[in-house]
C-alpha cells in the first residue's frame, strides 16, 4: 500500500526521528554535539547506534481486518504508516525507536479528507470496539498520541488529520480565517500570506504540527506575553465527537456561560476530534525590532522580565536564557544570561515600546549587547539569531544525542513570580541530583523564561544525561519524574503548554480540582460513552 | 429581626431601586428626565406612581421553618430582606416593584461569613429540599437572582454572599491577591489601596455589585480593550458546590487541559457558590491621557474604532457613541458620534499609545473636540466627563423613569467586524418597529460600542418607550424579544458581559452548542445532583 501524497506536504517523514527523510543534523552538527556534549558531560567519544531501518521493524499483525469499504482508500495498514504512528517527539520515544522497539504500534491509520469522514472514522471504530487516536503533526512532547490504550479495546486506529489542511474562508475586516485544523504551520503560513494575513503562532515544532494540535494541546506561541497560548486565537472550535459534531458560533467575546470553546481546547482528542476553527489572525508585522541584554546575574535578569510583564509593553519575544545554557547552545559566552527582547506591529513603529523596555533592563543591570531584527543589515551572527537557530535546529538533533546515548530531556511550567525561585531551584537541585544517581555522573539542567505573565513567568528547563544505552528509557523517565516532582510540590503546573498526555497524568490528577476531574469524567461519558477516543488522557480510563 | 450590619457597608438599601435608602436622583434630576424624555418620546407631562413601602408589600408566609440551630444567626425572613432578594435591576423588575409585586420573594435569606457556612447552607438546602439562589449584589440584568424555581422544592433560600468581603491575602511581588467573592467593588479597591494594587474593574453597576458576582457571570469592567473580563483578572477559584469545595491551583497560565477556572467562570451559580478568588490586580495608573472625538458618520467612527483595535494598541477607554445617544445623555449635541479614548499606565507615560490612535481617529474623518485626563486641569466639563456621569448615575434614574411609565431597557452583544452593520441595522430597525407596535409611538434606540476586539467590537443598545403603565412588563418583554432575536439571527452573542440568567435562556440555547448543553447538564449533576443550585440558569431544569 503506497501513501497517499499530501496536497501540501508531500515529503515523506522519518518515522523514527524529526523531519522529513532528505533533511537533518548535518555532519558538522553532528561533530559539534559531541564535542560540546562529550565536554559538558565527560564523555571520552561516543558509539554511534545507527538509526532503525523499515526492515528491521517487525511489528504485531494488525488486529484491523473489515475496513468499511467508503474507508479503505483512506485507511492504511503498511509498517511506514504504523511505525510513523507509534510515537511522539520525546527523548524517551526515540530511544524506544533506536531500540527498534514499536510494540505498541497502532493497527490501522486512517487520513480522513473531511469531517464526513471523520464521523465514519468515529463511528466505525465505536462499532468495532476500537480505540481512536487523533493525531495532528505528531510532535507531542507528553505521549499523547501514543496507541497505549490497555485491554478492552480490539484495536487501535490513528487518525491522521493532515489531510485536511486548507484555509476554507477568511474575512480580511476581522482579521479571521476559518482553517482544517490538519494544516501544519508552514503550509498555513503559505495560505495566510496572499491576505496579508499569518497567525504569528511560531514554536519549536511549528513545521511538523498542526493547528488541531495546537488547540488540542492548548500550545503556546510565538508571543512570550498576551496571546501566548493559541486559546487567544480561537474565534470558534468545530469538533467531530462520537456523538456528533460540536460548533460554537464564531464571537469575538461573549459572557454567555462557562465557554464552550474553552471546554474544546485542552481536550486532547479525549472528546472528539478538533476539525477546524476560525482564527483571529495578526497582520503580518510592518514594524519590529529587538535587542539583547546580558546580565551577569539571572536574577537581575528576572527583575527585568517582571518589570518590562508588569509594565504592559507587550513584547512579542521576552525571553531569559540562563547562562550554562546560553553558553551550550552556542549563543553567548556562558557566564551571563541573556535577555532576548522583540517588539512588533503592522501597524505602528515599536520604537516607544522598546525603548522602555530596554530602559527596564539597563535599570536591573543588563548590558546590551546588541540591537537585534534592525530594519536592515545581517543579523545573523547576533546572540538572538544564533540562540534561534540553535533552537529551531535542536529537534533535528534528537536522533544524533539519541545514536550516542546523550540524554536530553525537558519540563516547563509556569509560576507566581514570588515562587519563581523556590520552584527554579527545587527543580535545578532536585534533577541535578536525580541525573547523579541514575547515571552515576553530572548532568547539565539549565533554564529559560519562555512566556511571562504580568503575575508570573513560564519557565523552561532543558536537562542533559549520560546514558547507559541499555536503560535509556528507565533512566530518562526517573530523571523526569525527580524534575517533575520538584516543579509541581513548589506550586507549578505540570505544563505551561506541553499538554498532559498520558505523561504527565498523575501530577495533573494532583493538581486539577478534583471536583473538575469529576466534571471530566462526566463530559466524556456524555460525548464519548465508549470511552474510545485516546483513552488514558485526560480522562482516568 | 435585624439586620446584620456590614462591617464594611452599612448602608441600608433600597428594597425596590438602585443604590441604599439615603441616595437617589436629585429633584433636579428628575425634572430633566421629565424634560428630556418627554420631548424624545412626545409626552405632555407624566403621572408619578410613588414607590413602594415596606408595608404596603403582602409577601406569602416563609416556607422555610426548620432552619438549623447554628445557621439561625445568619438567617432572615423579614420582609425588608425577603422583598430585597426578590429581584435584580431590569426595568422589569423595577416595574414589579412599583406594581408592589413580590410574589416571587425568596423564603429566607441567609448570609454566610466563612467557606463553612457556605456549605453548612447548602447541606441544609440539600437535605431540606430547598432552592439556593446565590447572591452577589443584586445587580443581575437577566433574572440572574430571582428565586423563580419552579413547583419541585419546598422553598427557596437565597444565599448573599456579601459579609464575606475581605481580601485576605496579597502577594504584591506578583500583583496578586486572594479575596473573598462577596466583595462589592469600591469596598475591595479601598482594602488594595494601602497595597498600591487595584482591580481597575469598573462598570455602571461596580458600586453594588461583587467580585462573586463578576465571576460568575463573565462581567466586562474598565478596560475597553484586552484584559476586558473578569476571566483574565482570575488567577484561580474557590467555590462551594454540593460535592463539596473546589479549588484550583493559582497559576499565571496553564496549558494542563481544558482550564478548570473557565470552566467555573461563568456558572452563574448552576454549579456552586464562588467564595473566594486569586486576582490578577494591575498597579494603579499613575500616567494618563484622554480625547475626544466627533465624528460626522457613526460608520466612520466604527472604521477608527477596528484600527484602533486591531493595532494592538490596548487603549483602557475606546467607546464610541452614537449621535442620538450622545445628545441624549447630554454628552454631545446629537448630531455627531463621539469617540472617546483613554490610555493608562502604572509604569510609564502614554504619549506615544495615544497619538497613533488620535492619528487613526484624524485619519477616518474624527475632529478632535478636546482632549480629557489631562495631568491637570478641571475635565469636568468635557463631553467625556459628561457622558461618564451620565453613565454612573442612570441606575438611579431607573426609579424615576419607572415612577412616571417610560422604559428603558438594553441589550447587548458581540459580533465580528464583517457582521457589526447588518447586526447594527437590524436591532434598530426591529426594535424600533416593536415599539412602535407595542406601545402606539415612536421611541429611542441607541447604540454604543463598549469594548472591541481585534476580530469585533462589543455594541450595546439602550432603547427607551412610553408605556401603558398597567401593561410594563408585557411591553417591556415585547420589546426586548424583538431586540435579542434581531441579535442573535444576525449572528450576535445573546451577551458579552450580562450574563445569561433566566431571562436569556431562550437565546442562548439556540447559540451553544448543543453537545456542550449537555456536558453542563452532566457537570451539573455531578456538583449538584439534586439540581437546587440557582434552578433554571445555565442547565434547563
Amino acid at each position: 500500500m503506497t501513501i497517499t501524497a499530501r496536497e501540501n506536504w508531500s515529503r515523506r517523514r522519518k518515522f523514527y526521528a524529526w523531519g522529513a527523510e532528505d533533511e537533518g543534523a548535518t555532519d558538522e552538527e553532528a561533530r559539534a554535539i559531541e564535542r560540546v556534549w562529550g565536554e559538558a558531560l565527560g564523555a571520552d567519544g561516543f558509539e554511534v547506534t545507527p538509526p532503525p531501518t523499515l526492515d528491521e521493524i517487525n511489528l504485531k499483525p494488525s488486529r484491523v481486518d473489515r475496513v468499511p469499504t467508503s474507508l479503505q482508500p483512506i485507511c492504511h495498514t503498511d509498517t511506514y504508516q504504523r511505525a510513523l504512528h507509534t510515537y511522539g517527539k520525546t527523548f524517551m520515544e526515540c530511544a524506544r525507536c533506536f531500540a527498534r522497539d514499536f510494540a505498541d504500534a497502532p493497527d490501522a491509520v486512517v487520513y480522513p479528507r473531511d469531517e464526513a469522514e471523520v464521523a465514519a472514522v468515529l463511528d466505525w471504530c465505536g462499532g468495532a470496539e476500537l480505540a481512536a487516536i487523533p493525531f495532528g503533526g505528531g510532535s507531542s512532547a507528553v505521549y499523547g498520541v501514543n496507541p497505549v490504550v490497555g485491554e478492552r479495546f480490539k484495536g487501535v486506529v490513528t487518525i491522521d488529520m493532515s489531510h485536511m489542511n486548507r484555509v476554507l474562508e477568511t474575512d480580511i475586516t476581522s482579521r479571521a480565517a476559518r482553517v482544517q485544523a490538519g494544516v501544519f504551520g508552514p503550509d498555513l503560513d503559505a495560505q495566510l500570506k496572499p491576505h496579508g494575513l499569518s497567525l504569528r503562532f511560531f514554536m519549536q515544532a511549528y513545521p511538523y504540527s498542526s493547528l488541531g494540535g495546537w488547540i488540542a494541546t492548548r500550545a503556546a506561541g510565538h508571543y512570550a506575553m498576551g496571546t501566548t497560548h493559541i486559546d487567544d486565537f480561537v474565534e470558534s472550535v468545530h469538533m467531530v465527537t462520537p456523538k456528533g459534531g460540536w460548533r460554537s458560533r464564531r464571537l469575538p467575546a461573549s459572557g454567555a456561560g462557562p465557554s464552550p470553546d474553552r471546554f474544546a481546547i485542552g481536550s486532547e482528542g479525549a472528546m472528539g476530534i478538533i476539525t477546524e476553527a476560525w482564527l483571529r489572525l495578526p497582520s503580518r508585522p510592518a514594524h519590529r525590532r529587538g535587542a539583547t541584554f546580558a546580565f551577569a546575574a539571572f536574577d537581575d535578569g528576572i527583575e527585568a522580565l517582571r518589570e518590562v510583564a508588569q509594565a504592559g509593553l507587550n513584547p512579542a519575544n521576552c525571553r531569559l536564557i540562563d547562562p550554562r545554557e546560553a553558553g551550550l547552545t552556542g549563543s553567548y559566552d556562558g557566564t551571563k544570561a541573556i535577555l532576548v527582547l522583540g517588539f512588533e506591529s503592522a501597524h505602528h513603529p515599536v520604537d516607544a515600546w522598546i525603548d522602555i523596555a530596554m530602559q527596564a533592563c539597563r535599570d536591573h543591570g543588563g548590558e546590551a549587547v546588541e540591537e537585534t531584527l534592525a530594519a536592515s543589515g545581517d543579523t545573523s551572527a547576533t546572540a538572538a539569531a544564533r540562540w534561534r537557530q540553535a533552537f529551531l535546529r535542536e529537534p533535528f538533533y534528537r536522533e544524533v544525542k539519541t545514536a550516542r546515548g546523550i540524554g536530553r530531556d525537558t519540563c516547563e511550567t509556569a509560576i507566581p513570580w514570588s515562587g519563581f525561585r523556590d520552584l527554579h531551584e527545587a527543580v535545578k537541585t532536585r534533577t541535578s541530583r536525580a541525573i547523579r544517581e541514575v547515571t552515576g555522573r553530572d548532568g547539565t539542567v539549565t533554564c529559560r523564561i519562555t512566556h511571562v505573565y504580568p503575575d508570573g513567568p513560564a519557565p523552561y528547563f532543558t536537562f542533559h544525561f549520560l546514558c547507559d544505552k541499555t536503560r535509556m528509557v528507565e533512566q530518562a523517565t526517573a530523571i523526569k519524574t525527580a524534575a517533575y516532582d520538584a516543579m509541581t510540590e513548589t506550586g507549578g503546573t505540570i505544563t505551561h503548554h506541553h499538554a498532559v498526555g498520558r505523561l504527565h497524568m498523575p501530577w495533573y490528577l494532583k493538581q486539577r480540582p478534583p471536583l473538575f476531574g469529576e466534571v471530566l469524567r462526566a463530559a466524556k461519558e456524555t460525548l464519548d460513552p465508549r470511552g474510545m477516543m485516546n483513552p488514558g488522557v485526560i480522562v482516568e480510563s
